[in-house]
């Protein structure tokens, strides 16, 4: 059925009146047995002056001071990294299950969810030279290690993916590559996406050209000695090769070097090992809706982290944020009429298991889903509001981003992923509705053994706390929704 | 000889005209078979307005734009760490003389020294719980190790080396002592000698109680995590324990979870170990002076670095500082009349070797070291000019302060220790002038991982080899000398 969807439709808004989303719409129908007409479009009032009042008193308890620093330092502390399929993601599930429990959550439950697990084992990067360097670097996840005896080849730098693709095999057979490329610093992190292509898909692209190892510039913006780690995939056709990153001041001191000496060697050793698949589980939570308690509005974070750091920013703020938007929305008097249903994924980090999971299983419920909101971008502030809606309903978004001033939230486009694991549920034709936030320095520390909760601030927390808080609870008490996508095949 | 200098006398500043130095006055007046008379005062003047405004346009070269960024990348590039006795140790001497040879300096020579070599081997501290925790941690320099099977007991926090020595044995015996006090930011480093000693005698104190390990906060003001490394000692009478320091992140961590878990154990392992002594070397080179080049201004640095970083800030920066100051003094059209002399100390770190044999040699020589001058704490700016002279050549030093003019240089006091590598000469009753380095950011890095090239600004360090260049310039142009310091006995 999804595959019948021709390509320019692809992540199209669609309006709940549209040609394509007609059979959805109407299944949506035949499943709401009560509750309020859903295709109202603008002309009727989206809130009552409660709800909005209501939304007000909302954002400005949460600017007082939420509990949000608390929950990421009980994560953080209690259990620390938490790779996919670890002993830590293990803990995390325990400590999500408590956690929800203890406040106050309805219906909380685990969704079991089977796991890649990779072992990263033991990581050594030296330069060699009359006094070999140990350089600092990371084995990227999901690469295969180098055996016992390592390996030791010649270095050849190149400026980026596309100018390795455009090199011949002759000039790197049996060889290092070195992507020396530098993420710069923006406020949206625009340019993880420039570079972020040299981890994921250059080790096969060095492969196929027949290098033995990758070794890549880390994609990270801070100067400070940290390599970042992240998912890279092998090809199925490209022979598999070691890959690793190195820190941004080892970069320099490598690249420094081969001006000099063009034969400069590298010593590369890894333990790195896959496992077999391992189970963890999505952990979810309610807050139940009143009148039209079978509608939900998805908050998501994701559980799991990278095994070099606490997971302090990515994503325990997150699941912070998403988990203290609720629970100060459960505090309040006026209870919203939808159930805002916070789902903490497994293992976004290796492969968004957990999404694609909760979006198998969902069934006819996935009508239900009202809007998707998703945190995983680190604290914040939230600096603009986007979303992926049906277009009619965007001057209902535009009032949810007037709620939530005088945070200084900007308008933003309406085409907007929502979020790494709020894919699976777009593709199905669920509105997302996406705050971005300020990643200035998110990508100093993100996939780092620096992300702890060193890099917290407790007030920006809470001012992103603010402005999801206020988002969830519009949506959950909105008249009418915020129609529907056309589907897309789901393909990551 | 020395042991016969009274205690009251110890480090205070003697004129050459006092009792006390009658004897070195004697002796120097003996040596000195030419030149001008010494002991004059301030009545004649200390300067030509010539050598002054040398000074000037020295000053004002060196603020264009100077070699020393070069200086300290090539260092850490072509050399990187430099631990004592090791072979990065023996590769920085054959840089030093390299460079020293290229930029022309003359008399150009090692001065073998003998080292402590000390190994590191590998570290682990894991927070043992439902899921281990690794901590970021550093053995401490000097440190036994924990032997293969590694130690695991339950921790006991203390808030400092005071609070420990406190406690009873009882409440320590078979634990691990977590000293968790914090370095706190200033501009002069002054806290650091406040926490350092936590780092240097907290081993023992806690095995005098009967504990099994040490460990501390690191003596670092930064967030990031990295755990500083540096010396520590152990009591000839007290038992050895091994020592480790946290990052401040991770001592963060284990003091949160130590909040509600008092049962709290650690895991500590590590394979550090003392090899035989090895050979190194003080690296020596000139600008030689005119008429009074058996006289000597000294700068020194040393070439030591920790093994953990690259050694950029902790000495490059020094060494930078100090050769591209004497390089741009032997590149005026008017020569400074006395030597100029380079000394790249060996082994600050692990036991200042290098400085104490350089005094060692020094015999009839010291009196003729009119001044000395050692960069140590970074790239700068130079923030106060401090000195140890006799009193009544306080009118010079207050002139070549006046002579780095407009650079914001505060006057500061006579007490200045000059340095770890210039005890032993000032102990000999060397006068000392001390240029007292912004540290606001130096010990964020200090003795970490990420004292990297990285941390250095081209234009601050700039800035400080103005100051020095100056400095060293007046000094080697200055009629008469700085007097004479008392000697006393040198015990570190």
């Amino acid at each position: 059925m999804l595959e019948m969807v021709p390509p320019h439709a692809r992540r199209r808004p669609v309006g709940t009146g549209s040609a394509a989303s007609f059979l959805a719409l109407l299944a949506l129908a035949v499943q709401l047995s009560a509750g309020p007409a859903l295709a109202q479009g603008t002309q009727l009032a989206d809130w009552s002056d409660a709800d909005l009042a209501t939304a007000g008193a909302l954002r400005d308890r949460a600017l007082k001071g939420t509990s949000a620093y608390e929950h990421v330092s009980s994560l953080v502390t209690e259990v620390g990294p938490r790779l996919a399929g670890s002993p830590g993601d293990e803990a995390a599930v325990r400590w999500a299950m408590n956690r929800l429990g203890k406040l106050g959550f309805t219906g909380v439950r685990t969704q079991d969810v089977l796991v890649p697990r990779w072992i990263r084992g033991t990581t050594e990067v030296t330069l060699l030279g009359p006094a070999a360097q140990p350089l600092v670097a990371a084995t990227l996840g999901g690469s295969i290690g180098t055996g016992e005896e390592g390996i030791e080849a010649q270095v050849v730098e190149v400026a980026s993916l596309e100018a390795l693709t455009a090199m011949q095999a002759g000039d790197i057979r049996n060889k290092v590559v070195f992507i020396n490329q530098r993420m710069e610093r923006t406020k949206d992190g625009a340019s993880y996406g420039t570079t972020v292509k040299n981890r994921t898909q250059g080790a096969s692209a060095a492969g196929n050209l027949g290098a033995v190892a990758l070794v890549i510039r880390s994609v990270g913006t801070s100067d400070e000695r940290f390599a970042h780690t992240g998912r890279m995939t092998y090809d199925v056709s490209a022979p598999r090769i070691p890959a690793f990153s190195l820190s941004n001041p080892d970069a320099d001191t490598l690249s420094r070097q081969l001006k000099t000496n063009k034969q400069l060697r590298l010593r590369l050793k890894s333990t790195a090992r896959e496992m077999p698949p391992a189970w963890s589980a999505n952990v979810i939570g309610e807050i139940p809706g009143t009148d039209r308690a079978g509608e939900i509005v998805l908050l998501g974070a994701h559980l799991d982290s990278w095994d070099l750091g606490q997971g302090a920013l990515d994503d325990g703020a997150g699941v912070a944020i998403v988990v203290e938007a609720a629970r100060l929305i459960s505090r309040l008097d006026r209870k919203p009429s939808r159930t805002i249903r916070v789902v903490l994924f497994a293992n976004e980090e290796f492969g968004l298991s957990g999404a694609k999971e909760y979006a198998r299983l969902i069934g006819d419920e996935q009508a239900k889903h009202v809007l998707a909101m998703e945190a995983d971008t680190g604290i914040g502030p939230v600096i603009r509001l986007e979303s992926q809606v049906a277009p009619e309903f965007l001057g209902a978004i535009e009032k949810m981003r007037a709620a939530m001033q005088p945070l200084p939230i900007e308008g933003g486009s309406n085409n907007a992923s929502g979020g790494a694991d709020l894919g699976p549920l777009r593709s199905l034709g669920v509105p997302v509705l996406d705050p971005v936030l300020d990643a200035s320095l998110y990508f100093d520390v993100h996939h780092t053994m620096n992300d702890t909760l060193a890099k917290v601030d407790a007030k920006v927390l809470d001012q992103t706390v603010a402005a999801y808080a206020v988002a969830a609870y519009l949506a959950a008490t909105k008249q009418g929704d915020f129609g529907r996508l056309a589907p897309v095949p789901f393909n990551r």
